[in-house]
């Protein structure tokens, strides 16, 4: 049994999104979810496991060679997962941690799901207790990530909602064979926004939650059905569709919750114009978040990453693209 | 009897929206709304009534000395307008009209509620047929322009929703006494946004809508009294909590409506900033369009408008304040 290891994570992007709990500190959603698992977005987190009984620790790399302590929030949300990791392993252990983002800490891009996925995978690989996609998505969702639980494989992934079954696992919905691409513009942030937990508390005040609830169930056959039927044209308006929604439940909750910015729109629109004056095709989508994810087929990834980095309000832009998972790494991070 | 005659009217900012129609031709609002009569923004008007039979002419007077025709679709609703007015007063004769905005004609600031307000006007004091704001917000709304019908009072007013008496004018709800000021800030803008008209075609499209005409009533009872009773944060809360409700239903219809711009955002970012870190009093709210109203109170005027000003895709600021209706002038524009 080894006792460190190393392994790392992707992040991906919901086009049907999680929002709203019946019960937040299990992950259990109100509604299904489809996602696309991301492969440049991940996170790379190495595992030492010592026999003592001290304070399990993370520390952050941020790849200067420098490591440094996570905040208190992180460091909560770290430790009840890994209480709960060795419970379900039936394990024990003081667990000293390192992790690593691929993406600027300041992206705004979600870093639970590929976080969370990734520590599942370092603590099971440790205790040399890998399993299926299907086990490591429970095992990530113990966090209490309920996206953790989608970037346990690759492709596109679907996370039931079943109140009867309130374990299930997420499971691969489609193989990375779909090829589309992810072009992220990072854009330019006010103060901090409010966490997709505090969003997901919020999510039933809103007056418009039930009628999303009503509509989800057919808009996730039709956008799935566009997907792998390779009809881009429906998918796009439902994947621009469901984006609207989810932001406007947020905008209608209390306190509402506003998470565009201005470079949200400046995307938006050139989005827009790329795809209605131009003949590109690509679709917009945001999580909780100001950034966008700009989806597309990999003839239009050229033009997309062209037309967004050229906007003054986005100050960065990411190429993605869809993946294949987690998987273990040789190379520890300490 | 005079055959020339010069009115002006006021624009009005509408707190609670008008959005969807039981019957778009004759302007039978879906809900009721209330409106802040501006001062500032308004349409003056010139008609010349004369015997003969040959076609109606409008043109636009840009305040420059010259005279422009008008766009067809202007002529078109200029024209209908104009054949009621005859029908419901009992006149005849060819209507020569000239008519100028104290605002920008590009400014995106609903020109139609001032402009019918003030033809309806200009035709009534030719024919030395002026009557009561009721009889005039009737013959305003004859346009098929329903925020017209709330330009014929000073202060605030109501323009109920009654199926019943489909005719019913809209009413002064409150005095000009209280005294509220509109900073509005014009925003850089892309392609010309989809009109008021088409938007109240595809509300009821939205899954939305009918969960906002279920709250409506009450919201519209709190804003209202808040308004009167000189709650400001009440006022605020209700007063953003319509204008998103708005907007997230023309997000949601389908062909989904999007009016904001990043300069919108901004706009609503910089509210927020001034409310909550400098604790000035002020309300954002939009009208189907991208420009932000920015309701304060007369004490936070000077704070709103230098703030707002120097926001870089903020390329005008007029500010305006609670008026007093139309009335006759002396000067004729033609």
């Amino acid at each position: 049994m080894s006792r460190k290891a190393t392994a790392s994570a992707p992040s991906n992007i919901a086009f049907i999104k999680y929002w709203g709990a019946t019960d937040l500190d299990h992950a259990l959603p109100a509604n299904a979810s489809l996602s696309m698992t991301l492969e440049v977005c991940r996170t790379t987190t190495t595992v030492q496991v010592h026999d003592d009984d001290g304070p399990d620790t993370i520390r952050i790399a941020p790849g200067d060679g420098t490591l440094t302590t996570a905040p208190d929030s992180f460091n909560e949300r770290f430790a009840r997962h890994l209480a709960r990791l060795r419970e379900r392993l039936g394990v024990h252990g003081r667990v000293e941690a390192v992790t690593h983002n691929s993406f600027p800490s300041d992206a705004g891009i979600a870093s639970s799901a590929s976080g969370f996925a990734a520590l599942a995978y370092a603590i099971s690989a440790a205790f040399d207790r890998l399993d299926t996609p299907e086990e490591m998505s429970v095992r990530a969702r113990l966090s209490g990530s309920g996206s953790a639980a989608r970037s346990t494989f690759g492709g596109y992934v679907m996370w039931p909602s079943d109140p009867g079954a309130p374990d299930s696992p997420a499971t691969q919905h489609a193989s990375p064979d779909i090829d589309l691409r992810d072009v992220i513009a990072l854009v330019q942030g006010g103060p901090k926004p409010v966490s997709s937990l505090e969003g997901h508390r919020r999510a039933a005040t809103s007056p418009h939650f039930a009628t999303r609830q009503e509509h989800l169930p057919e808009r996730t056959r039709r956008l799935s059905d566009a997907l792998t039927g390779g009809d881009f044209d429906t998918f796009t308006e439902l994947l621009e569709e469901e984006t609207i929604d989810l932001h406007l439940v947020a905008m209608s909750s209390t306190p509402p919750i506003l998470y565009w910015e201005p470079g949200t729109l400046a995307v938006i629109r050139s989005v827009r114009r790329l795809r209605e004056q131009d003949g590109v095709p690509c679709a917009f989508t945001m999580d909780a978040g100001a950034n966008v994810h700009v989806i597309c087929p990999p003839s239009s990834e050229d033009a997309v990453a062209a037309a967004i980095s050229a906007l003054p309000s986005v100050h960065d832009v990411i190429r993605d693209r869809v993946g294949s998972g987690p998987r273990n790494e040789s190379e520890h991070l300490f």
